[in-house]
This record gives structure tokens, sequence and C-alpha cells, in this order.
């Protein structure tokens, strides 16, 4: 047998994914699965997006440019000036997705041995895309009992070692929901400005922001981060377009977009039907994001506020995105998803629920966790929290 | 100024797009420029692909599996049946679009360091790929005065060393239009096999051969490759549809299917609306195909016998893909591609060319070459001979 390459071996399987084969089983003996597991919203495509491909009259799908078509990055200009940022076209690199925008950003700055401090838990992939650079993750801890807001700056020095480069944030945040305070956000800004590193912030979820005073701050709100701030954005959950693949990496940073366009180059261009998708959902009316909105804030409080009914379990309210990290009374969450999906059902359904260990990288946390993602309707978000505590209280009596 | 990674330094920037600013401006003079710098076909996509987006009924353009739809796979599966090799659709990835299938291949068995050997020229991307991973490309030469074909096994064995992973060719090739021979197959077949190699092998444009006595050879019709091979292939080409990025990453090695999936769910899923394009493109009757075929070597007899008949002009027959690797009276093919757009013009048009050397890893060797795609209609390629004839003239009597 031929060896395979030892960066495949730090490179992690999908934690989301893993437990799907045991769905499949379940599915296969008869039992519903109510899908708690992964960030697939339900919520329609705009009938405007779906039009643009209806309609479309190209009659060769030629390469696009590298950097994406010049009228979508420059909705995305518009899109972005709304937010207060004030962006031009230029400064907007369009991405196979979000996915492709932190590779390409991991990748311009990087080498193998280099380090990316992350907080944990995070979004599982991260540590997917920094081993796929040979780099190396460092997390700063946060915990479900403080909400996981940001620890002070000295959690974050204690991290830091010269072949630190980045600080990578989600916010709001995958897998928390955690949407970071402007304090927080300068205080990110005075460590990389202290240190010298490249802030890059993944604000995929930004729409998804449900009140309660704080407002949403973009890394590319942050004075003087020009140099520093590397924006991460898709599409995908936005307008419900997760297939399209579209995304964009933005940074002031004029070397930074040199360095990615060229990787850009190397893979050719995003796609090129995505693209005009997304064009277009830039210009579907604000209702359309606002009853999104109003939808997901009914689906967190049906969710959150029905955990948090079930003896022993604890689920802080998140301000964003639509996830939740939740605290089982249970020793092995890992198990008890399997559990859950070989060998319990209630009348005829059962839950699958993504292990939180996964979104940890510090080995050992978030053992009794899991990350559920509300993106269901809330009938079925009702049935769910049933069949949870249903399931919770067998598993116990075992 | 925050440093960026030492990678990105390795990384090429595009010899096919570097001259696209001069091209613009020429464009904006009002001259006309005769594309035959890059490989986008003006050849229609299928009505029947078209078809399928402008039927597209799903209401949420969702997630795919990261392996592609099955169904789009089973297609392949039965394509590649046609050609005698028989796969199972588990066989075969789906990848956004040839490019990542290659640099995923690369990802499963190079490592910072790690060694793959070309053949020189080659297709500039693959250069961009291996320092991606931080690995290394040795290349054999193959000279236009023998037409490209390949060197014989020592001159491969003088390349590898205890860092060499594996051999990546492209047949037909890119750029040179050389089709492998079924004993040069086999003379990669034995060194792969005695030095422990992958054999890693770019066949998208397979369709495009042009007869004259060769079959092509596929590296998964050789046997006892199981382990060995892995076959990068793309719908891009084929079906005139560049921009949908759907290709795909086929292996009977179990191994590296299962590192690369991990790769794949790292990113998610490949594009959705590309998978419907493309799966409804293997449906169209081989007619279309056919007469692409014949369009293409339409415009290659007239091409290449074209340039022939310029003085002072060489280029070797290409028996498939549609590029020809052409010797120019000039002693740097680069700066006269770059007057050409700058200070030519002949009743109101000028040529765009590759230049040649960017497609060759060895240092200074193609500088007197450049790269053309016979991608535009033979009236066309007509008048771009008589222009580059003119242009000839009026470079070497400045």
């Amino acid at each position: 047998m031929i060896a395979l390459s030892e960066r495949m071996q730090a490179v992690p399987a999908s934690p989301i994914r893993k437990l799907a084969p045991l769905a499949r089983a379940a599915a296969r003996r008869g039992v519903h699965v109510l899908h708690l597991n992964i960030g697939q919203p339900d919520i329609k495509t705009p009938t405007q997006a779906l039009a643009a491909i209806h309609r479309m009259e190209q009659p060769v799908l030629s390469y696009s440019p590298s950097e994406g078509n010049l009228s979508l990055r420059g909705k995305l200009s518009s899109y972005y000036a709304g937010f207060g940022i004030s962006l031009s076209p230029e400064e907007i690199i369009v991405t196979t997705g979000g996915s492709e925008a932190i590779q390409f950003a991991f990748m311009a700055c990087l080498d193998p041995g280099d380090e990316v401090i992350v907080t944990d838990p995070c979004y599982a992939n991260y540590k997917a895309y920094a081993a796929i650079c040979g780099a190396t993750v460092r997390s700063v801890p946060t915990r479900i009992e403080d909400g996981f807001r940001l620890p002070p700056i000295d959690a974050f020095e204690a991290e830091i070692t010269p072949r630190t480069r980045a600080i990578l944030i989600c916010n709001p945040n995958n897998p928390t929901g955690y949407l970071y305070s402007r304090r927080e956000m300068l205080r990110l800004r005075e460590i990389v400005l202290r240190h010298n590193l490249f802030l890059i912030s993944d604000e995929v979820y930004r729409e998804f922001v449900y009140g309660g005073g704080r407002p949403y701050i973009s890394a590319l709100q942050l004075e003087g981060l020009e140099e520093n701030a590397v924006l991460v954005d898709s599409v995908s959950k936005r307008y419900s377009e997760c297939g399209i693949r579209i995304g964009a990496m933005v940074t002031r940073n004029a070397a930074f977009r040199a360095a990615v366009l060229k990787l850009c180059q190397a893979r050719l261009s995003p796609p090129l039907l995505g693209q005009l998708v997304a064009e277009a959902s830039i210009d579907v009316p604000k209702s359309y994001l606002a009853e999104v909105n109003a939808e997901y804030r009914r689906r967190r409080d049906c969710l959150v506020g029905g955990l948090n009914r079930i003896p022993g379990v604890f689920a802080p309210m998140p301000e964003g995105a639509f996830y939740v990290m939740v605290r089982l009374p249970v020793e092995d969450a890992e198990d008890f998803c399997a559990w859950c999906l070989t060998d319990f059902e209630y009348e005829g359904e059962t839950v699958m629920m993504a292990p939180g260990a996964g979104f940890y990288v510090s080995p050992g946390s978030g053992k009794d966790e899991v990350r559920m993602a509300y993106v269901l309707e809330t009938e079925e978000l009702e049935r769910a929290l049933v069949v949870l505590e249903k399931a919770l209280a067998a598993y116990n009596s075992r």
C-alpha cells in the first residue's frame, strides 16, 4: 500500500456528518429522524434568485473572472454599505463558498508550523482548514456557564507565540450563537494591533441577530485594521442557498488580496450559475430577510426555552446565528447521540444532534454538550423537545 | 506591514492571464483582440444541459452530499463504462472542477518537501497546486522537435528521489496536444509500480482526440494500478461548461478516496446547480460530441497548417486537446506577445497568445515558444494567422 500524506492524518473527519450512517440506518428501520445536527435551513430560497437561473440566456456556460463577476462584487459592495462598511468592488473577492474564503485566507498567512488562535468551541472545519495548511490551531476557552463570552486579553496573550499569525473569530458564532459586543471587538482590535496579527472574521450569520440591545459589529468597522482585518462571508445561510457555493473574502489589505488572487486564478473561477443566483438575491426586498429573521427568532425561543425546561439541561440563549450549544445530563454526549439513532424512538421519531466535543479544540472539553441547529419549523422543534426529554430519561435509566 | 505566508511566494501567478491588462488596454484603443491565449471554448453548451436548470424546481438550493450527488456519480460511471472502464459510483468523487480534483489528489499524497514529477511543458497551474501543498515539481523534458513524446524510462528515473510521491500526466496534453501511446502508458505503469508512486492522470480532454491511428489510453485501463492510478476529470471542456465548476476525482484506492472525502467534507459540497447541468450533459446524444470533435479538428488543421506555412514558425501537429505549442522566430516570445498587444495592429486587429515559458518548469525553456488554443472559429483563425505573420515581420524589422 502506498502511503498517503501525513497532512491527511491531521485533517479531522467532520463531526457534524460522522453520525450520518446511523441516521440512515434509523431511517431504513422506519424511524423519522428530526435533524438538529446540521445547518441546512428549510427556508425557501428567494423566488427572485431562482428566477435568475430560470431566465438565464447565456448560450455558453463559460469561465467567469477568477475574482468573480464585477456586477456581483458591485452588489456586495452596496450590501456592505448598508452596514456602514465602505468598500470598493476591488476589495471584494468572490469565493466558492465561505469555506474557500477561509481556506484562502489561511493559505495566504499560515505556513506549516504557524498558529492561528480560535475561540473554543468553534466551527469544526476551522481545524481542518488549518491542518490542510500544515498549521496548528490554538484556542482560548469560552465557557457555557458564561454564555460563551470572550475571555479577557490575557487569555489570548497566553496563547500567542512567535508562530501566531492570526486570530479567527466567527460572529455571530457557530456553534454558540454568541454575538461579540463592541467592547469585545475593541479588545480583539487591541490584541491584533499589539501583536501584528491578522483578524479573520467569519461573519456569515450577520443577518441572524435577534435583537436584545447589542448591535452586530463587523471587524471591518473597526478603525485602524486596514492591514489586519479579513472578512469571510457567504450567501449560503443568508438566502438559504447553501448549494450554490458562493462566498467572499474581503479585505482592504492589497497584498493579502494579491496573494489570494493567485489562489483564485489557480482554481480558475467561482461557480458561474451560483453567482447569478447570489447577485439576484442581494436585490430581494428587505422584508425577505426580516421575515426569515423573525422565523428563526421564533424557533430559537421555542427550542432554547424548551431545552431549559428539561431537567438537567442547560442552554444559554444565543443572540445570533441558528445554533445553540446545550449541556445535557449525560457523561458522554457522543454516546448518547449515537444511542438516540440506534436504540431509541418515541412515537416513531428520534433526534439527531452533533456531539459537542467535535467543536472543541481542547481535548476533553464539551463531552457533555451537543450542538443543535434550529433550522426546523417550530412544530418539529416542539416534537424534538419531547423526544429528547424522553430519550434522556430512558438513556439515564438504562 | 504584516508578512504573508512564505507559501504564497512559491505560488506562481497564472501565465495565461498575466497579459490580460494589456489586452484590455488594446480593446480600449479600439483594437480587436483575437484570443488564442485561453482555453475558453466558443462552442455552445448542449441545450439539454441548459434546460436542466431552466426546469429546476427545487425550492431550496441546499447542500448536496460532499462527494456529489449519487445520480451524477452513477451517470459518470456509465460514461466511463463507454471507454471500457468499470467503476462503481463509490469510486467517483465529484469535485468543484478538475482543478479541485488535482488539488485534492496532491493534498492526499504530498507533504511539504515532497515531489511530484510532471512532463515539461505542462499545464501551468500544476506548479501552483504543488506550491500550495508546499511540495516541489520536478520535470522530465519533452521537446517540440520530438512532437513532445515521452522520454525513455531513465529520464523519469533520473528525477525520482526518496521524496517523489507521484507522477502527474495530462493526456491528451495541455499545452502540447500530445496523446500518449499504449507503449508510453505501459512505460509509465512500469515506473510507478517499480517505485511505488501514484500516477495522477488528468484526462479532461479525452473527447478531443482527432484520430490518426492511436486510441486514447486511460490510466484506469492499465492493469495492476488499482492502488496507484488516480484519474482527474472535468465536464468543463467536454460540454463547453467551464463555468459550472464540475469535475471528478476517480480512483479504486479506497484509502485515497477516504482521505479526499475528508477534504470534500471540509468544503461541504460541490456546486449544486453545476451538478444538475453536468448530469443532463452526460445524456446528450453522441452526435453532440462528434460534431464538436469534427469542428475542433477543422480548427486544428486550419491553425496548425497555417502556422507551419509562416516562415520560421514550427508547430507539431497535436493529436488531441485544443492547444498547440508553437516555436516562433523570436528570441523572447513573452516580449513579442506583449508587443502584439501594446504596439501592433493589422487592419484593426491583433493576436493574444500565452507565452510558452510559463508552461515550463525548467527555467529558460520555451522562451521562443507560445501556446495557442484553437477555440475560435476557422474564419477568425485564418485572420489570426495573417495578423501573426504581419506581426512577426514587423517585430523582427524594428
